[in-house]
């Protein structure tokens, strides 16, 4: 199996996509926070870039249905129901409910894709289910890493090399890797052991920590503990029909 | 000092960089190339961005006393006199001439950065002698690797990562990193016993033996074969004088 891992969002043009099972990393904290908002029984959870289109969506879908969320520097957005911390995805506010979801870098990703891709939602709350799928389907991957502001991420580089390190320890499958994807996976090697500290200690760990999000840097850090399979269909994520 | 590394260009603007020492890298090949034409007996060498400006600039400053040189994909650019290979800037070709470069990627940083900021040309040619001035200088130090068409480059981050290692084991410099700075440092560490090797087998090092530069590729990890420090005054590549 290739695996071509993607550090930061740029580079990345449907060529280098097609045919391939495509992974989408945003440890912090788009991809928890579609992890948990599924769990809490939200009925899927529509991935949008702009504000604008968000408001749309929501018009259309009716208000009573929907649930807003989203944030730009981290911060909850002006008349949204909810921001992107983890925790505010509860049952109480999401279930039987569609959750329309614009982040800063995290929800970009989605639209890049060839929708006949097969598309995953990664953190590393789900890690190891991830890794069990992209075994199971056998194609080439690509890890597409959400990184932050247009820069590269240490927590989204760590969870790409943590994906790779558990197909290939633990799915037993040979891989021949990208450079980007060897650096990932020389990365989670190196910190295998102190994951949850170098997360804290990286560059965006320390800035939500600052605006009061430390928590999520927590829960998001906590290695397969949502382990669930969101797959993106018709444009929305939804967990996959076991 | 704080040691702030890109891995790309994207994310890099004019206020990340105000006051910092500047090195740039791009060590297949430009700045291998930058080097060889200054110890040559190159008058300067002109980086600039597009093809157009680079007949403009010969115009104006006379073609017998320029050479016009650059690639994109690795090729050499039709009616100029040279490629971006290290080899052909001999001292025949551009001794007492200025060589007027665009090369895909590396000559692109020294246009983002603010003329007042010491600006240096930085390979492994020459990686110790740049830090060596950077550590003279005393300042924080920004390292903008030039990466390949928007994507990270394994031998410009083993580069910028060699360069914050001599500044902390030889210059005994205590510094402070910022995440991609980090990742660089490891990823030099992993690989300093096998640098060649590690640099020919990544994708640009492959992709250039195939155009049939693999002695390029050689010559360009060739640790401190070119001593020299490249500074950037009035838009022109010179040597420091000393």
């Amino acid at each position: 199996m290739h695996v071509d891992l993607f550090l930061v969002p740029g580079p990345v043009n449907e060529e280098r996509l097609n045919g391939k099972t495509l992974v989408l990393v945003d440890v912090l904290r788009a991809s928890t926070t579609v992890c948990r908002s599924l769990t809490s029984g939200a009925k899927a959870v529509i991935p949008v870039e702009r504000l604008d289109e968000a408001a749309e969506l929501r018009a259309k879908l009716g208000p009573q249905d929907t649930i807003l969320g989203g944030e730009r520097r981290g911060i909850k957005i002006d008349n949204f129901d909810l921001g992107n911390s983890p925790f505010e995805y509860t049952e109480e506010r999401v279930g039987s409910k569609t959750v329309i979801l614009t982040t800063s870098n995290g929800t970009r990703g989605y639209t890049k894709a060839n929708p006949t891709n097969l598309i995953i939602t990664c953190g590393l709350v789900n890690v190891s289910r991830v890794a069990r799928k992209v075994a199971e389907t056998g194609k080439d991957l690509a890890i597409l890493c959400a990184g932050e502001e247009g820069d590269f991420s240490i927590e989204d580089t760590l969870c790409g090399g943590m994906l790779i390190h558990k197909l290939k320890e633990v799915e037993k499958i040979e891989l021949k890797l990208n450079d980007a994807a060897s650096l990932a996976l020389l990365l989670y090697r190196s910190n295998s052991d102190t994951l949850k500290r170098t997360i804290a200690n990286g560059e965006h760990g320390r800035y939500l920590a600052e605006i009061g999000f430390a928590s999520d840097v927590e829960a998001a850090s906590d290695v397969d503990s949502i382990p669930v399979l969101p797959i993106l269909k018709d444009r929305r994520i939804v967990l996959e029909e076991s």
